[in-house]
C-alpha cells in the first residue's frame, strides 16, 4: 500500500500494534506490521534492555515507542515525586476497602515494595528520559497518550526526525494536538482498551478528520475495536490512514497476559468490557471483573483515587490477585482483570501474532474484493 | 446493488431511513433510499391518514413502519392501562421536581391533557392496531426496537409477506431475535440516537454478525452513528447489508424538527450527544440539555421514572419547553432536547432529504474507490 503514513513509517500494510510486550512488538514488525512498544511502566535502564532486545529480533524492521503522559495528573506541578512518597498519601479508607475486598476472596493483601528512588507511575520527567535512551535505537515513532506531549517530547521528535503520534478521544483534543505540532493523530474510540473517551470510532474517525482538514494535512490512524481487516478496511473507508491496534495483540501467544486472563478473554462478550476508574483514577476499558464491580458500583465504595494514586492501590492489588489466580484459586479468578476493548467479544482463540498480521491482511483484501462485488452488480 | 436485502425490500440502494415524519419517508424512498415511518405516537386512525399520505407522494417507490413495542416495562401484564390511569401513578417528588425545574427557567409547567381512551405511551395492543391497518398499504417492512416483538407481530408479517426487522443492541439479544423468527437485524450501536445500548457499531457489528451466522442466514443491518455514505460503506466492508440511520435526518428540511433544535445540532461536537434516562426512562441517547443534566446528575434529581411514566413527565414539559423556545425564549432554548445520536458532530448545515440520500451514493461510490487505490498501488 503506497499512502503518506506507509512511507512516513516505512512499511507497507498500515497495522500498528500497541502492546506491553517486546515479543509482540518485534512479531508484529517482522510480518509486515508496525509494533509499538508501550514503555509506560520502563525507566530508562529497563527501556534499554528492551530495545537491544528488539533490535535483536525484529530482522531490521521499523518499530515504535509509546510513552504516557497524562497532561492532567493530580501531581502535576510537583517536583521530584516518588512511588514511596505517593503511598503515604493513600488514606486508610481506601487501604482498607481494597484488603477487605481482596480478604473476602481469600487473597492476602499487602502493598509490594518498591525502590526508594522509584519514579511515580505515570511520570513525565521518566518519560523524557526514557525517550532520550530510546533515540539511541532505530526507532520510526514516538507516541503519546493522555493529552497533548510536552514540548520537549515534541522537539525531540523533530530533532531526530521521528515522527509522534498522539492519542485523541474527542475532535477537541484533536484540535489542539494538530497546534501542538503533533505529526500522526490515533483519533481512539470508546470502545478502545485502556484510557478512553466516550464517543465511539465509528463517529470519531470522520469527526476528527472533518476538524483537522482545514488547520493541516495530518494522517489519522483509527483506533478502538479494530480486530480484524476487515474492520480496518472500514476505518480506511471513511478516510483512515490506517489502524491502532491494542487488545487483538492480548490475545497472541507472545503477549504478557495469564493464563486465566486469556481464557476469561474467549468467554467474554464485548459488554464485558466496561469503562472504569477502578484501575487508575481516569476512565480506562477494562474487563469486568469483582474489582471493577466493587469500585465502580459497590455500596460501599470509597470511590477511586486520582491518578497517579488509584494505580499504586491497583498495581499492588493485582499483585496478588494475579499471583493468586495462577497458583489455581478459582476466587482469585474472579477478580482477575486487565485493560481491553469492547473488541474482545471477538475473541475465540489464542493465535500467534503473525497469524494476526496475515489475517488482516487477508481480511482487508476480502473486504475491498466484497465491496467491489457489491458496486459491479 | 444487487443483494439479498435489495431485493427483500425491492431496493436499489441498501439505505434506510427512520423518520417520525412522513415528508422524509417519502422523499428518501422516492430518492432510491428506503423510508421507514416511526409509528410510535400513532393510533390505527392517525396512521391511516399517515399512509395515506404517504402512498399519494412516494411514487409508487418502496417503505415501511416501525412500531416500539417494549419487551420490559412497568406495566407489563397489566390490561386496558390508559394514559389518564397512568397520570394518576405519577407522585408529587416527580412532578414538583419538573415543575420547578421549568419554573427557574420561566417556563409554565401544566399536564397537557389527552382524551379519556388515549393508550399509553408504547402501548402493545395499540401498534398491533396499528400494524393491522398498515397491512392495507403496500409497506414493505415492518420493524419493532426494544426487545423481540411479540409472536402476534412475526405471525402478521409472515401472514402478509411482509419481513420483520428488530434492532438490538447486544450480540446476546440477536440470537434470541432470530430464535423468534425476525428476518432482518438491525444491530444498533452506543452511538446511536433514541434508545440504545453499550457496544459500539464498530464491534456490534462483526459480533453480531459472527453470533447470528450458525443460526441461520439473516442479514444484518449496520446503525448507530451513520451519517455518510463512507460510513455506509465502512459498514458494509464489515459485512453489513446495508444502513439503518436516523438522526442524519432530523437535519433536513423535511424533518420535524424545530428551528432552535436544528441550530443546537449544528453547533453541536458528538460529546454533546447523551445516553440518558430522563425522557423515556430507559438509556436512551439524546441532546445533552439544562434537562438531562437535572435529571442525570442534579443534585436534587429523584431519578427518572420507569418508562412509561418518565415519558409521560416529559412529553408534558416538552410541550411547554419547545413552545417557550419557539417564542423565543434564551432560557427555553437550554432546556430544548431530542434524540439524536453521537453523529450529530458531523452535522453542519440543513439539507434536503434528496441530497443527503444522492450525497451518501457518492460518498459510498468515493470510499469504495478510495479503497482500490489503495489495493491497487
Amino acid at each position: 500500500m503506497k499512502s503518506p503514513i506507509c512511507e512516513m513509517l516505512g512499511i507497507e500494510f498500515p497495522l500498528l500494534a500497541f502492546s506491553h510486550c517486546r515479543d509482540v512488538v518485534a512479531a508484529v514488525s517482522r510480518a509486515g506490521g508496525f509494533g509499538v512498544l508501550g514503555a509506560t511502566i520502563h525507566t530508562p535502564e529497563t527501556i534499554e534492555q528492551e530495545l537491544k532486545w528488539i533490535d535483536d529480533h525484529v530482522d531490521g524492521k521499523p518499530y515504535g515507542l509509546d510513552v504516557l503522559i497524562p497532561e492532567n495528573i493530580s501531581t502535576a506541578g510537583e517536583k521530584d515525586v516518588t512511588w514511596q512518597s505517593l503511598e503515604t498519601r493513600i488514606g486508610p479508607e481506601h487501604r482498607d476497602f481494597t484488603r477487605d475486598l481482596l480478604k473476602k476472596y481469600n487473597i492476602d493483601f499487602k502493598p509490594v515494595p518498591v525502590p526508594a528512588n522509584q519514579p511515580q507511575p505515570f511520570d513525565a520527567q521518566c518519560a523524557l528520559e526514557v525517550l532520550e535512551v530510546s533515540f539511541s535505537h532505530p526507532i520510526r515513532l514516538i507516541a503519546n497518550a493522555l493529552g497533548v506531549p510536552p514540548k520537549a517530547m515534541i522537539d525531540m521528535g523533530r530533532k531526530h526526525g521521528v515522527p509522534v503520534a498522539a492519542l485523541v478521544g474527542a475532535k477537541e483534543h484533536a484540535i489542539r494536538q494538530v497546534a501542538a505540532g503533533v505529526d500522526i493523530i490515533v483519533a481512539q474510540g470508546t470502545e478502545a482498551g485502556g484510557h478512553c473517551g466516550e464517543v465511539s470510532t465509528m463517529v470519531l474517525v470522520p469527526e476528527v478528520i472533518k476538524a483537522i482538514k482545514p488547520i493541516r494535512e495530518v494522517p489519522v490512524l483509527a483506533a478502538g475495536g479494530i480486530m480484524t481487516g476487515r474492520q480496518m478496511a472500514a476505518c480506511m473507508a471513511m478516510g483512515a490512514a490506517g489502524a491502532w491496534t491494542g487488545s487483538v495483540w492480548l490475545a497472541t501467544v507472545e503477549s504478557e497476559t495469564s493464563e486465566t486472563f486469556r481464557e476469561k478473554m474467549i468467554a467474554a462478550s464485548s459488554r464485558d468490557a466496561v469503562r472504569s476508574k477502578g484501575r487508575t483514577g481516569k476512565p480506562a476499558r477494562q474487563l469486568r471483573s469483582v474489582w471493577t464491580d466493587a469500585w465502580d458500583r459497590g455500596p460501599d465504595s470509597p470511590g477511586a483515587l486520582p491518578m497517579p494514586l488509584q494505580s499504586i492501590i491497583s498495581r499492588d492489588a493485582f499483585i496478588a490477585i494475579d499471583r493468586a489466580a495462577a497458583a489455581g484459586s478459582a476466587q482469585a479468578r474472579d477478580l482477575v482483570s486487565y485493560f481491553v476493548g469492547q473488541g474482545v467479544g471477538l475473541i475465540d482463540s489464542v493465535k500467534s501474532a503473525r497469524a494476526v498480521v496475515q489475517e488482516f491482511k487477508q481480511d482487508f483484501a476480502e473486504a475491498v474484493e466484497h465491496l467491489d462485488a457489491l458496486v459491479a452488480t
